[in-house]
């Protein structure tokens, strides 16, 4: 099973593919950034950012994008311009025709580091020991993809225990 | 010129689209809206309201999308609604290379009404009086979106006033 992870963001969405291996140990593929200037249109940076996640999914194939739901920050704006970003990146999941589940920060912090106050760092650091990674991967954007992605391996095989059981 | 003015929203996003005459007059070509079930899934409800304006916008070729900018809510949740269907909007005007212009609810007003302080209902009635139509189109949602649709067209022609008295 291969994950496709996005952190959205009009200037910068992060993105981290995480495959499952045969023996459920997850590993990281690629991962990278979508950067946009400020300078551009909004409507042409909303255009490359759901281009180049299109191109993503082209290219490593993955059954599912965990995509992380939009902080509810106190900045307004802020939250608005991250959820423009973030339909068109449903969009392109939806037109590829790939599950898109959503995962809160809260949630990723809990599905990775078993509770829910350990700090972004924290978060990262255990996602690179889960990786088997030497160093934390950068920039930050990434990583937090990278967590997400993580983060639904984590849900979809607590789903599949609790389905075993019932 | 033809104008697509759009009003967007994830459960109803209004359309109008307005065709200014030889002689300056706006007529109204055909207004609607597109809308979406709370019980489909979001990445779903965004796809249906790409393609739909993707549709309008093949259909109808409007040289211009006007769109009315999100209202800055006291909701943060339906600000970041609205902004996700807002988003995939920006991007099929985009995708289809036509220029995007955006309006607040206070610049529709003004551009309609010639002041700020009308409320919903005059700015729908202003804007059948400018078309010629007998009554207020139906629902509020496409009366909105013509409301931007006429509010470019009037911006468009003060740019072109300015710019010749300079």
């Amino acid at each position: 099973m291969i994950v496709l992870g996005i952190d959205p963001g009009t200037a910068i969405t992060g993105w981290g593919v995480v495959r499952e291996e045969a023996d459920g140990r997850p590993t990281l593929v690629d991962c990278g950034t979508i950067q946009t200037a400020a300078s551009m249109p909004l409507s042409q940076r909303l255009r490359h950012i759901f281009q180049k996640v299109t191109n993503l999914v082209e290219r490593y194939g993955p059954e599912t994008v965990a995509v992380e739901e939009v902080f509810f920050s106190k900045n307004v704006r802020t939250a608005m311009t991250v959820s423009q970003a973030r339909g068109v990146i449903l969009l392109a999941a939806a037109l590829a025709n790939r599950p898109v589940h959503e995962y809160t920060p809260l949630q990723v912090k809990q599905a990775i580091s078993g509770y829910g106050g350990a700090d972004k760092a924290q978060v990262q650091q255990m996602t690179a020991l889960l990786l088997g990674l030497d160093t934390v991967p950068t920039p930050d954007d990434a990583a937090d993809a990278i967590a997400v992605a993580v983060c639904h391996l984590h849900s979809a095989h607590l789903q599949s225990l609790l389905a075993e059981q019932t």
